[in-house]
């Protein structure tokens, strides 16, 4: 039995930012397993098997990649950004804690990527440049309570908020409800940025006030960052303005 | 005049974790500029110059790029792991934000890498594969106690937490007091993760539960990753144990 699997992360969108370790992991792989859209990311060729799947199923899918490694085949588990930020990872890993000890000694990689949050910084300037966070605000497998007291929390720590799955069909409230909570933390100046589709061709990047932010301008593509009272806003004549945290923060923060 | 001005990341280590587009600007630029063991990782060629400089000189290095950019030079300021987190984007915005107003009107672009703990996180399983934070444990700018205040919140919120910066020669104590503080915020089993020079060939990674963490086990070079009081270990037979954070979160915690 000489199987392996590899969570791979394949970053937001763009192949020049998929790292090379991970572009010879997906060129040696036998199966490719993961949410149907991240595997069309993947160019089909002889000898790899791609079994595309639904959203919301990650348990199902890591098991099924569990048992193929365990048969001997080369299985890469492709996830978008970084495997290990809200992504395939840390779904696995449950199915080997819960599943059958063997799967204990399998050769399982985890090979990171360029996360959401980053790229998403990066088109913007440097909103992340100080302390920061970042918050899954779905609560499919948390409880709300628990999320309203993570950002309560985190905007009372000063911290820049990145917060992953705003919104969806069966989340539509979620997002509305914890701009209204942040505005009872945080100053209405404080700027929000809503960034969809990093780096392919439907790219977005807006920045608002919290004062002004609403939901409706986010969907399931979108990564909303927060800024902190520190973050700032850099005006220029013909292109939107650059957002950063600087590194320094006085005394009276 | 056409100069530009490109903050790349170089991620952890390694060359296969450098993604193509920050490969692509390294072959086209003029002038290269950074802290000199980061520099010292690019290859020397023909057209290019390699400005290398100390540790802690972020602004003067930032205005060094911003001016020879205004020149027309075509500038990349390398930083390790990725640039917006705690690294060189922030220190060149927060130049720009002072400086000329004409720096504002340069082709300024950041291009994310992989940061130190994406990459640590990857090579012990998933120990952020829940809501989590980042804190620059360095109080060179920003007051201690705002650290500690960020460190108790952090842990109330149950945020894993990716410490960076955590000791140096001139701040020698402030890793074992962040221990002490998160002791008396988060039972002894919260797992530790001490992670050192990822993906080169000093590479250390190890976890301990918090209740036996000492400061001691940490060096510059050094990311250091708390775990919540739901991040798990999965124990091996022959090989490190894989640390998860599982992406369920009952009402209880």
């Amino acid at each position: 039995m000489s199987g392996s699997l590899i969570i791979a992360g394949l970053g937001p969108g763009a192949a020049e930012l998929i790292t090379p370790e991970v572009t010879a992991a997906l060129n040696e792989a036998t199966d490719l397993i993961g949410y149907a859209p991240y595997v069309a990311r993947v160019t089909e060729r002889e000898g790899l098997t791609r079994h595309g799947s639904d959203n919301r199923e990650e348990l199902d899918r890591a098991g099924h990649a569990l048992r193929l490694a365990a048969a001997g085949k080369r299985v890469v588990v492709v996830s978008s950004g970084d495997p290990g930020v809200f992504a395939m990872a840390a779904a696995v890993f449950e199915a080997v804690d819960a599943g059958d000890s063997s799967w204990r000694e399998l050769d399982i990689k985890v090979l990171p990527g360029i996360s959401a949050m980053f790229a998403a910084a990066a088109r913007i300037g440097a909103p992340l440049g100080h302390d920061f966070c970042a918050i899954n605000l779905s609560d499919n497998l948390k409880p709300w309570e628990l999320v309203e007291r993570r950002l309560r929390l985190a905007a009372q720590a000063g911290f820049v908020i990145a917060l992953y799955n705003p919104l969806s069909k069966a989340r539509p409230w979620q997002l509305g409800r914890a701009l209204d909570l942040l505005r009872e933390e945080l100053p209405g100046h404080v700027p929000v940025i809503f960034a969809s589709a990093i780096s392919d061709a439907r790219e977005a990047i807006d920045t608002v006030p919290l004062a002004e932010a609403v939901a409706e301008r986010a969907d399931m593509r979108t990564l909303v960052m927060i800024g902190s009272t520190q973050t700032r806003l850099i005006e220029r004549v013909n292109a939107k303005p650059f957002v950063y945290t600087p590194r320094s923060v006085g005394v009276s923060s």
